[in-house]
C-alpha cells in the first residue's frame, strides 16, 4: 500500500494559559503552580462535534512541534513530522492533531526557566517537582479550553507512553483510544539508575549552581554528559555496531591520543555537546524526575486493578531491540488489559534501532496505527 | 563436593622494577616508559621447576591483592579470596599464584600518579598510552624475573579475560592455559561508549585540570559520575530490580525532593563516592582507553588467523545476564578456536548477576576452573 505523504506545512505555535497565583493548579506532591502556561500546535482541523482530536504527547527531550515548519526557511520538520499530515498514520484530512509541550519543559510550558511570579526571576530549583499525572493534568485544562469532550485518542512513545496510559487511567471518560508506544507500567530501576547518573553528572557541575544559573552558561558540561549516557541507552547495541563499529574517528592508524579516538565517541560528544544547545539542564532534571515517579501500581493500585476502571482501547507496540522498556514491561500492561476484559492490540515490532524505533521505524507503526484508528471509529464514528 | 575453604592468610606485596630511562620498555604506541614497577602478590609456593604459576590478571579498577590481608586488623580480604587459597579453586597448596597491579593503574605499579622522571612530577596526562599487550609485556618481564619458563594457567575476567587472551597471543610458548571469564575479543561499541561517556565527565570536570591535579583533590565529582555509569553496566536489570526495585531511600512515602528519592539512586551515588576514595580519575582514564584499543582482530588478523598461532588450551566462561559482555562475545572466541581445532572448553554460566558474576558466582566457578586445571595436568604434568 503507498501511502502519499504530505506535510502539513507551516505551522503557527500557540499559548494557552490557566490557573492564577490565587487559583493554581495544584500538583501531585501537594505544591501549587500557578499561572501555567502551555505552548501547543494543532494540524488538521476540529469536526463538528470536536471527536476527531488526536493528542500526541512528546518524549523526555520533544515539544509541541510534532510536525511541519515554522518558517518556510526551516530545514528541519516537527519530530514526527513521518506520521502527522494527509494520508499518514495520523492523518489530518480526517484527525485534529494537538501537540503540547509538557510542564516542567524549556520549550515554552511552563517550566524552570520560566518567571516565578514570587519573586519575577527564574523558577531555577524552586520549580516544584512534577509527575507524569501533572503534564497531563495539564493538557486536561487545554484539551476542555479546546472545547473537546473525549479525545479521540491519545499517543505516545517512551514518556509519551507514559502520559498516553496516564491519560487513560485518570481521566477515563475523556478518552477513546490509547497508543502506547516503547514504554511501560513504570520507570524500572535501571531506568531509574541512568537517569540519576544524569543527574548527578548536571547537579555536580559547579556551573549547575544549585540550580540557580539562568543568565549564565549554566551546567553545559553535565548536561553533556547527561545526554550522553542517555543516548546510549536508546541505541541498540546492533545499530551502535553497524553505525559505528570499532572505526576511527580521523585516521587510518591509532592516535593514542588521551581523546577521542573512535568514531562512536566523536558521535556521542558531539551529540551531548548540540543537545546543550537546544534544552534546558534544569528541565532535564525535572521531567527525568517525572518519570522516576511513573509507577501506575504506585498511584492506582496493583495494575490488574489499576485497569479495571479504564474504558479506551489500546494498541501496544514494543520493540525487538529496545533494552530501556523492553518488550516484556509492554506484555504487563496488555496482560492487566486482557485480565480486565479490555480491547487491547498489543504488537512487537522487529527492529534494529532500539527505544529509538519508535521515531524511526514508521512505515511498519504507520499500518499498524492507521488500521487502529480505523477499528476505533467503528465504536465511536467521527459522524 | 565439599571444598574446605581456608585463607592464604597475611601477604606481603612485593615490588618489581625493571628497565631505565635509557633502555625503556617501548609501548605498543611506540613512546617509552622507563622505568617500570609492578606491584605483586603471590600465594602459595613454586614448585622446583616454576611450572605451577598461576597468574591472576585483574579487572579495570582491581589491584595486585587478590587474596589474604595485609594486616591482622584488615577487615577486607583480597578481591578474589573466593577462589585463591588452600583447597579452593586456585589451590595454593598446588599452584603458585601470582597477581600483579597492570601498569597504567594506580596500586602501586606505574602509572599516571607515578613520577615522571622527566620532570620530577607525577606524570599526569604526559603519561604514555597503554594497550592491553602493554600490560602483558610489563607482566611478562615480571615472569621472567619470577624463573617461570611457561605460566601454567593465566586466568581472569573482564580486562582480565583480556591480557588472558593477549598473554596467549603475544607469548604463546609462555602459557599453557588460559581462562577467560566474561570478556571478548574486543571491546564492544557499547564499551566503548560507556567508557567514553566516563571519560567525558572526568575530563570535563574542571578540577581535572587538564590531567595536572595531583596535590588537589581531583576531579572526584567526574570520576564520580564515571563509576555509577559503569557500576549500571555491570549489574543486571534482574539484580537491579531484585536489590533495589523502586524502594524509597528513606520515607515511606515520595518525597517529591530534587535529589535522591530512590534507594537505587543513594546506591549509586555512594558506589561513586566511595570510588573516588580508592582510585585515581587518571588511571581511570588510561585503563579505559587501554580496554577500548583492545582488539585481537586488529592487532592480529581475522580472529581465525589470529588464534592459529596460539599454543594453550582454553576455558571460555560467559554469564547469561551479563551485557557487556553478552555470551555470543565469547562464543566469538570459541569458535575461532574451534576453527583451529584448540583445545577449548566453553561454559555459559546462567546467572542473575550480570557480568559482576565472575566475582559473584564462585560455587559454580570453582567446579569448572578445578576440573580445567586439573585436565590442564594431563598434558603438563606438575611433577
Amino acid at each position: 500500500m503507498l501511502i502519499e505523504r504530505q506535510s502539513v506545512g507551516r505551522v503557527e505555535p500557540r499559548h494557552y494559559a490557566f490557573g492564577s497565583a490565587e487559583t493554581p493548579m495544584v500538583l501531585d506532591s501537594g505544591r501549587a503552580l500557578g499561572p501555567v502556561e502551555l505552548v501547543y500546535e494543532t494540524y488538521g482541523v476540529p469536526n463538528e462535534a470536536r471527536t476527531n482530536a488526536i493528542l500526541i504527547c512528546h518524549a523526555l527531550s520533544g515539544d509541541a512541534h510534532a510536525a511541519g515548519i515554522h518558517d518556510p526557511h526551516d530545514k528541519r520538520v516537527g519530530w514526527w513530522d513521518t506520521m502527522i499530515g494527509p494520508g499518514k498514520a495520523f492523518d489530518t484530512d480526517r484527525y485534529w492533531v494537538i501537540c503540547a509541550n509538557v510542564i516542567g519543559g524549556c520549550k515554552g510550558s511552563t517550566g524552570p526557566n520560566s518567571t516565578n511570579p514570587a519573586t519575577g526571576k527564574p523558577f531555577g530549583s524552586d520549580f516544584p517537582l512534577i509527575t507524569i499525572g501533572d503534564m497531563v493534568t495539564a493538557q486536561k485544562h487545554l484539551v476542555d479550553h479546546l472545547g473537546i469532550e473525549r479525545l479521540f485518542c491519545v499517543v505516545g512513545g517512551s514518556m509519551g507512553g507514559f502520559q498516553a496510559l496516564e491519560w487513560s487511567l485518570r481521566y477515563p471518560d475523556r478518552v477513546h483510544a490509547v497508543i502506547c508506544l516503547a514504554a511501560g507500567a513504570k520507570l524500572s530501576t535501571q531506568g531509574i539508575a541512568f537517569n540519576a547518573v544524569g543527574r548527578h553528572a548536571i547537579t555536580r557541575d559547579p556551573d549547575w549552581q544549585e540550580g540557580h544559573y539562568y543568565g549564565t552558561p549554566g551546567p553545559v558540561r553535565g548536561l553533556a554528559s547527561a545526554r550522553m549516557v542517555a543516548h546510549i541507552t536508546y541505541l541498540s547495541e546492533i545499530v551502535l555496531d553497524h553505525k559505528f563499529g570499532r572505526r576511527l574517528q580521523s585516521a587510518d592508524r591509532l592516535s593514542y591520543d588521551i581523546h577521542n579516538e573512535f568514531a562512536v565517541e566523536s558521535y556521542l560528544s558531539h551529540q551531548g555537546t548540540r543537545f546543550t544547545e537546544r534544552f534546558d539542564a534544569n528541565s532535564y532534571i525535572y521531567i527525568t524526575k517525572a518519570m522516576d515517579y511513573f509507577d501506575i501500581a504506585r498511584t492506582y493500585g496493583p495494575l490488574k486493578d489499576a485497569f479495571a476502571a479504564v474504558q479506551a482501547r489500546y494498541l501496544v507496540v514494543s520493540y525487538t531491540s529496545d533494552w530501556l522498556f523492553p518488550t516484556a514491561q509492554s506484555k504487563e500492561i496488555v496482560r492487566a488489559l486482557i485480565a480486565n476484559d479490555r480491547d487491547v492490540s498489543f504488537v512487537d515490532i522487529d527492529s534494529p534501532h532500539g527505544h529509538d524505533a519508535f521515531l524511526i521505524e514508521t512505515e511498519g507503526l504507520t499500518r499498524i496505527t492507521s488500521a487502529f484508528l480505523d477499528g476505533s471509529q467503528r465504536s465511536q464514528p467521527l459522524e
